[in-house]
This record gives structure tokens, sequence and C-alpha cells, in this order.
């Protein structure tokens, strides 16, 4: 597949950074950007640019609110070649003085991450960085759970009062199927007439990878992945995946094999990712995989028959 | 998904002995064994019933023969509920006189495992367990690699000269797309009109179950599975993940829940299977996943650059 205007997304630095309360060292960040750099990925996310505020700085590491001087120590030095930065707001985690003129950041793109519920708050932070002269996006999460009159008016104000580059379908609990995935690119298209449709996929049914490539062949243009799948629970699309299911010349797999060897593989020493049973039923009961976070947490781990019984009983009761 | 012809394989035992050279202890095949019958799953593969003359008895386990003697330890006081058992003979290491009358067997179909190449061999394979009263399918292994004109004829023959209950695609490499399963189920379809397609994927690119689901969507009614994917290398579609996807009301995943649990997860302790860059990169090159095997055992395992240049030159020598 090669269409000029697919655009990959590295967000193993972000992403990953729910797995480890945003705590990378310095030196793997850059690793990571000069590799992403080096492959010709066209974005980098560097973490989250969220209001201290509502984070512990002492709780969370810098790549929670990549402060200007940090996200500078990251680039010195290393040749971004065609390579833009971004970073992300949550909706209702950030503030837009957070975010400074543009002329005195190294970011490119500022993504907001909304659920509908927030969508007005995302717009206003869409517009501040469009005001302030960045490239913007807009992420709608735990899209499974958002139902068609409230997502179609969310899409068509996104579409009439920002500037956004795309618009995200964030499977944030890995339930799609890639029918679904087939339906919500369309919906996106008949709202979205200005603007890309992306892609940001979980892996709790091993999916996030095909559903990318689904996406693609319905023509969305933006997708996000993860070195090796890196992220909280079961992980995301491999970005190496995606460059060997894309066949853009511009592309270049081998910096990123070297720095997945050099810096992912090693994290799995105090980081687990990955298929699971635990989030592999949350994503097949399309729920939030807080349930499989504490589970994995606990003594009874491995006992995934009782963690079934928990996670389906909590419905079983409804009437 | 609810066709009631779809039916699942568990090859569990089978596929994955080729993980630990069929060394199984008994308990953990009867558990397996027990599991796969209280889920409802239609088949359950408990090993190959190949030539001693081909495999020493001393260097692997008991399941890469299935004596008779040894299935009946394994099904001893377990109820097979509406679960049948299957074995696979290899078609060039394989002797039609391993194959005892139906009645003195506890096995119900007799699956046969075939390169192109060898497709005579396994027409008489499968023409023999006929005879001897047994439920038989030919697997046709490595499809990525054949070409239309010997393709097109081997399933004519299949079609024409066999009694198989299904024919499968096995991509063996773990190197196909979506659009390569359409295209094939569709290619079977055409030739195999009185017998199922039959779907067996690897994982290597993430997209075993993914294109399981492809294949069950244009109409294939035999899919294979293995426990937690266990298989060599980058293992296989999760058994789990297609009774996820399946509506029929016949499954219960609760037990297979529960043996991966007790026997599955454990296993990881002395075998390794999963995603993997070496694996990834035998997949996307459309290779034989041994470079990847001897890789993983050498002391370079994690030097994903120079087994990437040593798979690619490979070719780049070609004229």
């Amino acid at each position: 597949m090669f269409r000029p205007e697919i655009k990959v997304v590295d967000c193993t630095i972000r992403d990953g950074g729910l797995a480890n309360d945003s705590k990378f060292p310095l030196e793997t960040v850059r690793n990571v950007y000069r590799a992403v750099c080096e492959s010709g990925v066209d974005y980098v996310e560097l973490g989250y640019r969220n209001s201290k505020k509502m984070f512990s700085t002492s709780e969370f590491g810098p790549w929670r609110f990549c402060d200007e001087d940090q996200l500078q120590k990251v680039v010195e030095g290393i040749d971004p070649g065609n390579t833009q930065i971004t970073v992300m707001q949550d909706a209702h985690k950030a503030t837009a003085e957070d975010v400074l003129d543009r002329d005195k950041s190294v970011v490119d793109m500022i993504r907001v991450a909304t659920y509908i519920k927030d969508i007005d708050k995302a717009i206003a932070l869409a517009q501040n960085a469009t005001n302030k002269g960045y490239d913007c996006a807009v992420n709608i999460m735990a899209i499974s759970h958002e139902s068609s009159p409230f997502l179609d008016e969310a899409l068509q104000q996104i579409e009439s009062e920002t500037e956004a580059k795309s618009v995200y379908i964030v499977d944030s609990f890995g339930a799609l199927y890639s029918e679904e995935v087939d339906f919500l690119v369309e919906k996106y298209q008949q709202h979205i007439k200005t603007k890309e449709v992306g892609l940001h996929f979980h892996n709790n049914k091993q999916l996030a990878f095909s559903n990318t490539i689904a996406g693609i062949i319905k023509g969305a243009n933006f997708m996000d992945g993860t070195l090796y799948g890196l992220g909280r629970g079961a992980g995301n699309c491999p970005t190496e995946l995606l460059l060997g299911f894309l066949k853009n010349p511009k592309f270049n797999i081998v910096p990123l094999l070297d720095v997945i060897a050099s810096d992912i593989i090693p994290l799995q020493k105090e980081l687990t990712w990955g298929y699971t049973i635990p989030y592999m039923l949350t994503g097949m009961l399309d729920q939030h995989p807080i349930s499989a976070i504490k589970w994995l947490a606990s003594d009874k781990r491995d006992d995934f028959n009782a963690f079934y019984q928990e996670v389906t009983d909590e419905f079983g009761t409804a009437d």
C-alpha cells in the first residue's frame, strides 16, 4: 500500500508512558527520537503536554508534561530529517496556557485527546493550538462506547470549528473488529471533508495492526504505532509492522529494528505489555482495562476464570 | 458470527508440539483434551501420526506418533461431549499402515498436511483414511509460496479424488495479508465444491486471528486455533479469541481460560512463543522461519539489524 497522503505517527514515548507514568530516561527518548527520524516516519510523539495542576510532578515523569527545555534536550544535535514532533493534550487534563507560541517551541503539532463529553474543551484546545501557530489533531477516545447521535454531532463540530489536520478513531478498549472499523471510517468520512481520518488501535484482541490495515483500505491516512507495540496492557499497533505493510520508499525499517533491540526490549525487565487473557477479556467485553490492570497486580493474576466471572457478573445483576 | 456449519479445531498439542518436539506430559494433554471437550470446540488434535522410520522415538515425544494405546490414556474417563479427535499425518513423513481401522482407534479424523509437490502422497493418505473409516482433511502448507497453476491442479485433484471434509489454506510462514486470504478462499471455492475451506494461520505479523476472521467472512467453515496461540515461533491464532468472535452458543470459553492458566502459561518457563522481530521479519519477507529459529538460538539473538541484513542479502545476490 503506497498512498503519498499516508502519515505514520510513532507515539512510543507518549502512549508507552501510560505503562510507566511517563518515566523514560532522557537517553531512551533521544534514542527513540533519533531512530524514528532516521526511519522517515512522519511524526514522533514525545509525550503529553498535560497540566501540572492535574498530575503530580513527583508521581509522573517529564514526558507527562513535555516542558520545552526538556524537549530541547531530546532534539539537541539530532537531525530531524522530515520528521515532525507532536505532543498530546488531554482535553480534561490540560490547559491552553501551557502551550507557548509556536516560535518558542520545538513542537510541530498538538494532538488533543478527548471523550465525546469533553468535545467542547477539546475544540478550545485545538483552536488554541491553531491560534499559536501549530498544526493540530483531535483524537476521540473510547470510540467503542460512543453512540451515533453524539458522535455525529462531535464530528460535525470538529469539521466546522477546528483546523485539525486529522480526526482520530481511538479504540481505547481494544474492542473493535474490522467491520466496526469500516463502519466508523465511513461515518467519519461523512462528516470530515476537509481533514484526514486517523487510526489508533489497541491490541487486546491482537487486532491493532489488522484494524489499522482495514482503516487504511477504507481511506484513513493518519495512523499511530508504537515500537514493538509498547503500551499499557496489551499495547498498540507496532510501528515496525506498519512500515512493513506500507510500501512508501521514504520509510526505512532498519533504525527501528536497532532501537527496538537497544532500548525497547530491555524495558521488558521492568514493564510487561502484550497479549494477556485479562486484557483480552476486557477487550472482548468492550470494557475499560482498569479491571485487568488491578487483577494483574493482585495475587490472583492467573486465575482467569475468576476474573471472567468478576467482569461478567457486574452486568449480570442489571435489570 | 454464528453459522452452524463453522467448526473449530483446537490443535494446541499437535502444532504446539513443533515447539517442544511433541514432548508434552500426558497430564497436560489430558487437561487440554478435557478442557477442549468441555468448551464445546468441535475437534481436538492430539498430535501427529507420523512414521517412526522418519522420526526418532528417542528424539521426539509420544505426540509425534500418537500410538493408539497412548491416545487411550488421554481419553480414559473423560466425557468427550461432541468433540471429535483428529491426528495429523505429514504426507512425506507418514505411512498408510500406521493407520488402524477406525473401529480399533479413538481417532475420528485424519488430517493430511502436504506441500503441493507431495499432493499425490497426500491424496493416497487421505484415501487410506477414508477407506479405513475415518473422516479426513487435506492441509496445503506453505500456501504463500504456491503459484496458481499447480495450486489449481492440486485443488482440482483433492476435489475429485478424495472424500476430505475440508481443504485448508495453511499460512506456514505467517506471510499473508487479508487481501491474500480473500483471494485464496475465493480460489479454493472455485475448485472445492463438495468440501469446506479450512484456515490455519501463523502469527508472525500478528494477523493470525484477523486473517481467520477474513476467511470466515468469505465463507470458510473450518478453522484452527491453539490455546494462548501456543506454537513454534510466533505461534497461531488463539482458540480463545476465536470463541470470543464466534457467537455460537454451543461454545463455552471458561474451561479454556482454566486450562490456559493451569497448563499453558506454565509452559512459558521452558518455551517461548509469540511476537518477536526475527519471526516478524521472516513473515514479512515470506520466508520459512528456520533462519529465525537459528538466529534466536544464537548469541546474536537481539541484533535484529544483522538478522535483517542476513535474510535480505540472501536474495540481493541473485541475478
